[in-house]
């Protein structure tokens, strides 16, 4: 068992599950259940068959995030299947409403045919305000995604993609501040090509970062191999201009920076030894990274994250999809795009002052309570100024709006 | 616009929705953080991958219910879709709280074909204790619960059906303690053979109940007729056993009761009239009877039942519905039979007490909190002793557990 594992079971059991859905307003006489129901909720729903747009106004629509699995890929644990994936979304849940005020209903489906999964999404839209696609096993991740991005019109989001991407953007643009060095040419090597190293690969490219090799588990990702998946594929007009081959030790040599999302233990001290130096290590594999965080440093990492919360610099994805949702629900975005997500890493970089900096600190803590609104505002704002935003606020009236929200 | 109307408008606009999801626990601590999401989860994750009945130890499950409907037969509106039904489905979830402890979420489903609601529902199962079926129309609504009945081992319940057939019967039951007569031979008339009518003449038949005419707009269901849907046609196996023929002003001559469930005002003083003496009136077409309770009085009627919150003896389902689904998630039934029902019924009636009987009063008030506790008890015991529930308890622990999570 982990180290929480075994307080986990008991909170777990003790709780009987992490969320409860309440009523607003209580029933106390006659009256509140001719207002709340029959026969007074006859007038708004009156109104809404006038205009559907109302269904906003009127219930709890616009606040509701869907967060869906099909229990392909959860945590490190793989296909374990929809219910036992449960808990996960549940903990998803929790977290939405904690750092974002989100109210988020957790739902595992007992399938995991891609074109059943979007058909299912495309027919639960009208009682929701967005969707989190969550521990979905790539490279069926991305059909389901891009299916549901053209076909809805609320924001859909897969998280083991691109909150990851978000937050590790963040921690490299604060790792650039205190180690500065040429963005487009820096080395990259990134280990996975899974949800999240691809999502990392096309949100660093978009950023201006265009030195970029990705590897999986039969190496260095390029156009030699015959054996690449759709996804794969795609990545190669983005990364490995010079068409290298080899293993990750092969990419690893004078590399800037390394970025895994792969599995436990698959680098040594002296693998970082081989990278350029003052490497940025960001080993983020789950619960054990792909390198010890102590070897990182003593093969010359000067930066190093992981996904644990023992040590300094968790790339933690809780710093993004609150907050992004949040934004996003705020100004009705019909999508959460390129630029919303680049706001939001932006956002969260800034939120870790000098002094931090300083000390190797690129992320803020993932119990930070400020990181949900200035997420949020940034996004909102994002939102509006890329078009995708169906209300349109000034600053202050958007503060005003996300933080009442956010206590929600 | 109805008498709450302009109140509901104003009221469910300010609270911007009825409902909200909560985190049980809040997170203040790293530790929360990595026990309630990573790496904590894993461990009840792996555990319900071994045995998938855990889920209903460490997750919400146990006590979730989905309201699900497509919007084809909202409220006395109609055919108004999903977005518009919302309203409804989300004042149903405030019920099943309020009255019932239960965690409910609303699904308003983006499709009206029987054969995608029924897969769509069948997907979202391994997050659901149990669902309720709301405001689908007939005969499209028979076919849909009688095949997830037969899929699914959790809970199914078509509420415009059986909550309405549950509390009808629970009021005859107290009118029969107050004016007695053989049940068997009384002469019931059922106006409208919708989800409500053949739910209805379904109960009473099984209640022991063998003289029933069913009407709908084309005048008394019976074998002469070449225009009757499936269900219309199941149940001249039940009524009309003389094979009669004609109006709902022929089928009325000499009735001991009259059930409505069809439309506003189709009755008056003159035709309650032509009734048995004594004769009992369920006038319950919302928001409009189809006799006024006045009229109906005039006309000879000694119980007068409407849907009407400001008469006595409204006959609305919140007294049953909260409590059947305490019960059958507490013992955890894979299904909700005849006998649940019945015994649903019976401690209705039970609630009732002699002075009130005495009076005219055959149901409680909607909003007596004792209801739900007492219909929960009913229930569980039933499912216990008809052999559907998974977890078996004495009487004294199974009103511990019900009354606890009645408080949830």
């Amino acid at each position: 068992m982990g180290d929480y594992g075994r307080e986990a079971i008991r909170v777990h059991a003790e709780l009987k599950g992490k969320i409860s859905i309440i009523s607003k307003r209580k029933i106390t006489t006659k009256e509140d259940l001719s207002i709340l129901y029959t026969p007074g909720v006859a007038e708004p729903c009156r109104e809404i068959a006038k205009n559907k747009d109302l269904v906003f106004t009127y219930t709890s629509r616009w606040n509701i995030v869907a967060v869906i699995s099909d229990g392909s890929a959860v945590l490190g644990l793989g296909n374990i299947g929809p219910e036992a994936g449960l808990p996960v979304m549940e903990g998803k849940a929790v977290l939405f409403k904690e750092f974002g005020g989100v109210d988020s209903f957790p739902i595992c489906l007992d399938t995991q045919d891609p074109e059943e999964i979007i058909r299912t999404v495309e027919l639960l839209v009208p009682s929701l305000g967005g969707v989190n696609l969550e521990d979905i096993s790539a490279p069926r991740c991305f059909q389901i995604e891009d299916a549901l991005k053209k076909k809805l019109s609320i924001p859909v989001f897969h998280d083991d993609q691109h909150g990851t991407a978000i937050v590790t953007l963040a921690g490299l643009i604060n790792a650039l501040k205190i180690y500065p060095r040429n963005m487009a040419s820096m080395k990259i090597v990134i280990c996975g090509a899974g949800a999240a190293g691809i999502a990392i690969t096309k949100i660093l490219d978009n950023y201006g970062m265009k030195n970029i090799l990705v590897t999986d588990s039969k190496g260095i990702v390029s156009s030699s191999r015959n054996d690449l998946n759709d996804a794969k594929k795609a990545i190669l007009s983005i990364t490995n201009k010079t068409n290298e081959s080899g293993t990750l030790q092969d990419a690893l040599k004078n590399a800037d920076v390394f970025i895994g999302v792969s599995g436990p233990n698959i680098l040594e001290e002296k693998d970082i030894a081989t990278m350029a130096k003052e490497a940025f290590v960001f080993a983020m594999s789950n619960p054990v990274p792909e390198v010890h965080p102590d070897a990182a440093k003593k093969g010359g990492a000067v930066i190093v994250a992981t996904g644990r919360s023992d040590y300094p610099n968790q790339i933690n994805n809780v710093l993004a999809f609150p907050g992004i949702f949040r934004g996003a629900l705020d100004v009705r975005a019909a999508s959460i795009n390129e630029e919303m997500k680049r706001a939001a890493a932006e956002a969260i970089a800034a939120l870790v002052g000098p002094d931090e900096l300083k000390k190797g600190i690129i992320v803020p803590s993932p119990i930070d309570r400020a990181v949900g609104e200035a997420v949020a505002l940034a996004t909102a704002k994002a939102a509006i100024k890329s078009g995708v935003a169906r209300l349109v606020f000034e600053e202050t009236e958007l503060i005003k709006i996300i933080r009442n929200n956010l206590k929600s």
